[in-house]
Formats: structure tokens, C-alpha cells, sequence
């Protein structure tokens, strides 16, 4: 997987440096203190599910066609179904219903480039709360104007997320709003909790829980109702290759920076886990594992060839962990996997399926020379029509033929029904031109 | 929209020739006679609604992000998230259940190349009641593989469903198997209906319902369910251009064949629409409505980016006549709009992508003229990476340039973040070379 799948690299590189300590002591983060690290309780949780109820989607789990393939029960906690397309809003909403009543009527502020800035746009919407978020330059316009619509303060400021970080929180100060980081205000833990509470619900009898890690305030808040039900379930994290910040986190027994690439789980690239969602999670996480870029891709197209599932590549990491078969000890247990986000962007998405399709065999790719004379590429059309493939592009190359120049080569790219149509078109061409070469490496 | 969008015509035009008379009368089937229709009644969807709970899924009907865009209360019934993908389970899974216990020992049989085969071959399963399917040569091959796995008996048989039927329908006599029809068998509608007590379950006050018609086994069962209970709520219902058989039975009286040609939306390509379908549902619909091609692509699109719904043509068609602009009266009403079934092709999935991104401004084609000197594609190749823009193809055309032999023709295809992106990367081409074109239509 190269780096072409990522579509905004701008956008990953700024999330890296979100988690660097602001200079400046009087911007520190009340909230989210390293020094005074707070562990969330199971009665935050449990008082979040009773608060949030009815404002937030209490998402499917249900079981899917894929247990088959992979030998497993497996269920899918489907949470990019939320109104905005990601867990997020469950730690939103209840932070925002938790603040006093002089709070609330000041309003909050928060940095995001996505889903967090989001779902607190809809939720203060829906409670009445101003919100102001302050988004990088390199936003996608689609998320800047989708937060407007839903009635936020939108400042568009900053190179990276660093940057508008930094802004948020002197305006924080200036103006006295409450700012909420999105994967460690103590109450956003306890808010994405209650997913945690809502799978055991609907899964009484779960072997396993498998959460994607980026700043850790899902795994930290679900864990900790799984855990605090149902002791003996597993529960796995999962981060990506590129980032993988809480594994460092765990072996140096503290949140530290790590280094991180663009990835397109691009949502987990979070270089130094939250220090209350760590101290909240290390004793509750019974085993951690990171992905590849490859496997992400393929998770993401699996889920939306048998889940009919727009899961963005954060949200697909625990299917990608499976189908990397870091997980053999799942074999033939009931396990759930959170699908927290779906906000993939859409060019990125048209790629995958692009790859996903080669990798299936189903985007072919070839080479054959044909005959120079007039018919000689209408011929070649029809074999491969005649056959039900379609042509999605075609290159004739005279020019540069070396062997013969009473021929040409042409270069084709189709698209078949599955690797025995392949197949069938393989057959046909061979038998119809000597100069046949098939594959992708040609290209 | 043109025809490359369809993948299979041949799957399409097979189905078109599904509901012509079979000549041999020993093979009519009894339980769609066009001289003694059946009228389904509300108890049998309620039966069948009891009967088919714990076995079928409930699905979300929840509040859409595009209800602010089209300035209505927009919800929708999300029954593509059924297991295998498609409301048909409801009606499958009921017809079996209410077989005689000698008929279930028999096992049942159908002609399918699509989701009635998954979801007789699954519930079949489910029940321990044998299933064969006869499925044309051109059926999917995953799909062929998807119903083996469900344990369904597969025979691949008949260039076309026409073929394919008519082998069933003789094996159902041979072997005294129950033949189901799948769009109208009188439990098959009784099945369907229970989408419609869902609805009224989960959203009590709609004014509004929309409702994909092919065969009008869906339509029939849903709109008796919702108008039994209120009698005020509108029923709309919608067909595509190319197949607007429904509509044609109306104005008739009685099923008529109806011309038809391929379809996006090849689900709802039945050139007769089913006798007891038709009787039972003519005077509940209260409109029904056609939706072109390319609105049906387009709501495919919107579907995935602000559903993060992965739904088929025949699915979408709803959504598609609110985008078209065919139902101005449901403005500022509560609509429900089914989204009947998610089993789109991942290749035509990828050309929808593909194509609403250049509707959208963000796939960009342009001709730019550079100097013929070392170095003049890598500084083009520059100007647009500075931009973060990607590169998606390049094609170098000294060959053909008339102009100026010392200057290079140079095609590009490009993907921009949005609009504003692909306008800067306009400006910045215009101001760095005299000769540049940017559209579609130059190549």
C-alpha cells in the first residue's frame, strides 16, 4: 500500500504534533493533567448511559457473514451509523450535558480537523450550547461546512492542528469557554463508555472485545464497562503500525511521544496517548497489536462488499487485525468488533475499491499485439466484448514497437465478474493472438 | 448515465423475460394465478411479524444528515443491513416458516440470481428446510458461492432467469418441491409487510413513506401494513425509467408486460409486476414516481458519503426521486424512505465513485502545453504536487502536438480535496502556461 491512498497528508502530519506539550504553563489543560492524572469510574459510565439516552444512536451489533471466513462468532458494534458518523458523540454529548449551568451558558471550545469537532457541533446544537471549534486550514471543506450547518463557531486557523490547538486554548482563556480535548477529558472517557455498556447488552455472552487505539479514550472508557460487567472478556487493542503510541505507553508505564507516518487510519495517528485515558485503560487491555497499511485497505473493502459498511480506515482496524491473523486465539470465540467511524473521504474510498479489485483479480491488466492493419483494434474490442468484459482503458502504442512494424501493441485495462472470467478472457485472447502478456507488473 | 454503468446487461435483460407466461400450463404456478389473485390481509403481516421475530434483523430507521439539505424530516429504513443484505428475508424466512410440516420435509425451490436466493438459502438453513436455487450462468459468482455456504443446493442452469425458472418449475413438479415466488407469493408479501409495522413502530407520526417497486412484492405488504394502522400516511411509490411496469398496470388495470432496458437499478427491472402484488396494493399507493439514471448514481454516492451506507441501485431509487425533484409535497413533512437492499457490485460501486467525483469538481482533466526541454514534466509534475493535489494519470503526447515542435502536449488526470481546491490548481496552471484546458469533455 503506498502512500497514494493518503489523500491529505497535511492533515496527518498536523495530528502528530496535537499532543505536544503547549509552551506555554498557563495554556496547560485542566483536565487533562499528566501530573494529575484522573481514572474514570464505572459509575461515570453507568450515569452517562442514563444522561446521554436518546440523544445518541444505541447502534446494531449484530452478527455477520463473516464469522464463516474467519472461524469465529463474530459481531460487529456498527458505531459509524451515529448521526455524524462516529462514536465520538457519546463522550460530546455527555460533556456537554456535564458542565454547570454557568458553563453552559459560556459555551465550549475544542481543536478538531473531524469527527470529534462534529459531534460536538451537533450535540451543543441539539443542547442549546454554543461551541466554537477551531479547525486547521487543511480541513475538508465538506467537515468545515457541516460543522456551520450545525450551528458552530467555525475558525478556520492554523497550518496543522497544532497550530489551531494552540489558538483554541488562548481563546479558552480569553474568553473563558470550557475546552474539551476528544480523546481525554475525564467525562468524554465516560461517554465513550457507555458503547462498552450497550455491547454487553446486546452481546451478553461475549469471549472478546476488539477496539482500534488511537488516543485511547475509546479503549479506556470501554474496557472499564466490559471489565467492570464481564471480567473475564478479552479485550484487545489494536493501532496502527505507523503510530503505535500506546504500546510505547504501556512499556514505558507513562504516556510518551512517539514517532508517527501518515497512514490512512489517519484518525488513530495520535503520537502521545492521553494521560487519563492511559492511566484509566493500562490494567484493563489484555493484549495490544498493530496493523498494516495493506490489511486496513482490505478491511475497509471486505466490510463494504458483505457489510454493506462505509467504515473509515480507524473504524476498520479490528477487522484488519483479524485478517492479519494477529489474532489466532479468537478461533471459534464470540467476539465483537467496534466499527467506531466512518467518515472516510471519498477519493480515498474510490481507491481502495480501485485495489481492491486488482487484488481480486477483477481489474485486469494486459498487453497484446495486434495486427496493424485496419480491423486489427476493432477485432481485439470485439474478443473482449464478446466475452462480457468491459474496457475501461485502452493505450495503442505503435510508435514504440520494436519487433515489428506491420504490428502494434495495445494495452488494455477491463473489468471482469471474478478471476474465472479472468480466466475465460486469458484463454480467449491466447488462443486469438500469439503476443499475449497478462498482469499488472507490465505496467 | 450511460450504459457502462451497468455491469451485466445480460443479468438484466434475463430477469426482463422472468414474468413472461411459461407456455407448458402444467407449470403455472399456484400461487400466482393472474385469474385468481390473492389479496394479502393485515393479520397475515402481523402473523408473519411474530413469526419471522428473533429470526430477521430490526433494523435502524433513524434521522438523516440530508433532512437540512432537502428541507424535510428524513429517515431511513436501513434494511440493506439485513444479513445477507436485503429485505427479502423477511417474506423467505415467513414463506418457509408456514409451510406444512410434509412441504417443509420436501424442501422448496426458486429461480434467483440475486438476494431472494440469499435470503431463501439462509433462512433454508436456518430452519433445516432444504433449499435448492436455480441460478443462471451469469449470476455472480459470488453469489453463486455465498448460497452454497448458506448450505443451499445451487444449479447453474439457463443462459437467462427465464431458463432458470423454467428448469425450476419442472424440478418442482419432478420432485414435488414448493416453488416460491419472489416478489409474489401471497406469505412472500405477508413477509414484506413487517417492514411496514417496523416503520410505524419506530417513527409513529411520519406523513410519508417511500418505497422502491419492482415486482411490488415489497410495496404491496408495506403500504397495507402502514395504511391499516394510519390510513392518512401518503404511500409513494417509485419504479425506474426503464422499467416502469407498475406504473403500466395501473393505468391497464391488471400486469402488463412492459418494455425494459439495463438498469443501474437491475433489482427493480421486472417487465410484469406480480398479480397479487398488483391487486393488493393498487389503491394504496398514492403516487408513484420514475427516477432517471443518473439520479440513481447520485444518490448512490450521497448514500455512502453522509450515510456511510453501502446500498444498490434498486435500493436507492427513493432517495433518487427526492433528488430529482419528483416530490415537492413532501416538504417540511416526516418521510421514511426505504433503503431496501445493499448488494451493489463493488465494480459499479467503484464507477459511481468514480463518476460523482468528477460531478463533484474533485476529479479534474486538463491539457497543459510545456516546453519539450529536460525537465518540463517534472516542473508540471511540480506545480500541481506543491498543491497537494495527486496525480491519478499522465499521458505525454509529443507525437500528436501540430502547434509547436518544440513544446509537448501533456494530459493529466487529477484529484483535488474539493472545488476551491481544483479552481487553485487552475490559477496556479493559467499563471505558469499560455496554453491550458481544463474539462471533461476535451478528452
Amino acid at each position: 500500500m503506498d502512500n497514494q491512498l493518503i489523500e491529505k497528508q497535511e492533515e496527518v502530519e498536523e495530528v502528530l504534533e496535537s499532543s505536544l506539550p503547549v509552551e506555554d504553563k498557563e495554556l496547560k489543560d485542566p483536565y487533562c493533567d499528566a501530573d494529575n492524572p484522573v481514572q474514570v469510574k464505572f459509575e461515570d459510565i453507568s450515569a452517562a448511559a442514563y444522561k446521554i439516552k436518546g440523544g445518541v444512536q444505541h447502534t446494531p451489533c449484530t452478527k455477520s457473514q463473516m464469522s464463516q471466513l474467519f472461524g469465529m462468532d463474530m459481531y460487529f458494534k456498527k458505531e459509524f451509523l451515529q448521526f455524524t458518523g462516529s462514536f465520538k458523540e457519546r463522550g460530546a454529548r455527555y460533556t456537554l450535558l456535564a458542565l454547570t449551568k454557568e458553563q453552559k451558558k459560556k459555551g465550549v471550545i475544542a481543536a478538531s480537523a473531524g469527527n470529534h469537532a462534529l459531534a460536538l457541533a451537533y450535540h451543543g446544537n441539539n443542547l442549546g450550547i454554543s461551541v466554537t471549534v477551531v479547525m486547521p486550514i487543511v480541513a475538508p471543506i465538506m467537515k468545515v461546512s457541516a460543522c456551520r450547518n450545525h450551528g458552530a463557531k467555525v475558525i478556520v486557523h492554523g497550518k496543522d492542528i497544532s497550530e489551531s490547538k494552540d489558538y483554541a486554548m488562548h481563546m479558552s482563556r480569553d474568553q473563558d469557554l470550557i475546552y474539551i480535548n476528544g480523546y481525554d477529558h475525564p467525562n468524554i472517557l465516560a461517554g465513550q463508555g457507555t458503547m462498552g455498556l450497550e455491547i454487553i447488552e446486546q452481546v451478553p455472552d461475549l469471549d472478546a472485545c476488539v477496539i482500534p487505539v488511537g488516543g485511547g479514550g475509546l479503549i479506556a472508557g470501554t474496557a472499564l464497562a466490559i471489565k467492570s460487567l464481564h471480567p473475564k472478556v478479552t479485550i484487545i487493542g489494536v493501532e496502527i503500525e505507523r503510530c503505535a503510541s500506546f504500546t510505547a505507553a504501556l512499556e514505558a508505564g507513562k504516556p510518551v511521544y512517539t514517532t508517527t507516518s501518515s497512514s490512512i487510519a489517519d484518525g488513530l495517528a495520535v503520537p502521545t496517548v492521553g494521560v487519563n485515558a492511559f492511566f484509566t485503560a493500562r490494567h484493563l487491555i489484555d493484549k495490544m497489536v498493530v496493523v498494516q497499511e495493506e490489511s486496513i485497505a482490505l478491511a475497509i473493502l471486505r466490510l463494504i462488499e458483505l457489510e454493506k459498511a462505509v467504515v473509515e480506515g480507524a473504524g476498520a482496524v479490528g477487522l484488519a487485525a483479524i485478517m492479519q491473523g494477529l489474532l489466532p486465539e479468537l478461533a471459534g470465540k464470540k467476539v465483537v468488533v467496534a466499527l467506531c467511524g466512518g467518515n472516510i473521504d471519498t477519493t480515498a474510498l474510490g481507491r481502495v475499491i480501485e485495489r481492491g479489485l486488482a487484488a481480486d483479480g477483477r481489474l485486469v491488466r494486459f498487453i497484446v499485439t495486434v495486427s496493424d492493419r485496419p480491423g486489427g483494434i476493432a477485432e481485439l474490442a470485439k474478443v473482449i466484448s464478446d466475452l462480457g468484459v468491459s474496457i475501461k482503458d485502452i493505450f495503442h502504442e505503435r510508435a514504440w514497437l520494436k519487433s515489428d512494424i506491420f504490428s502494434v501493441q495495445v494495452k488494455c485495462v477491463v473489468e471482469t465478474r471474478d478471476q474465472a472470467h479472468s480466466k475465460e478472457l486469458e484463454d480467449a485472447l491466447r488462443s486469438q493472438y500469439k503476443k499475449v502478456i497478462m498482469g499488472l507488473d507490465y505496467f
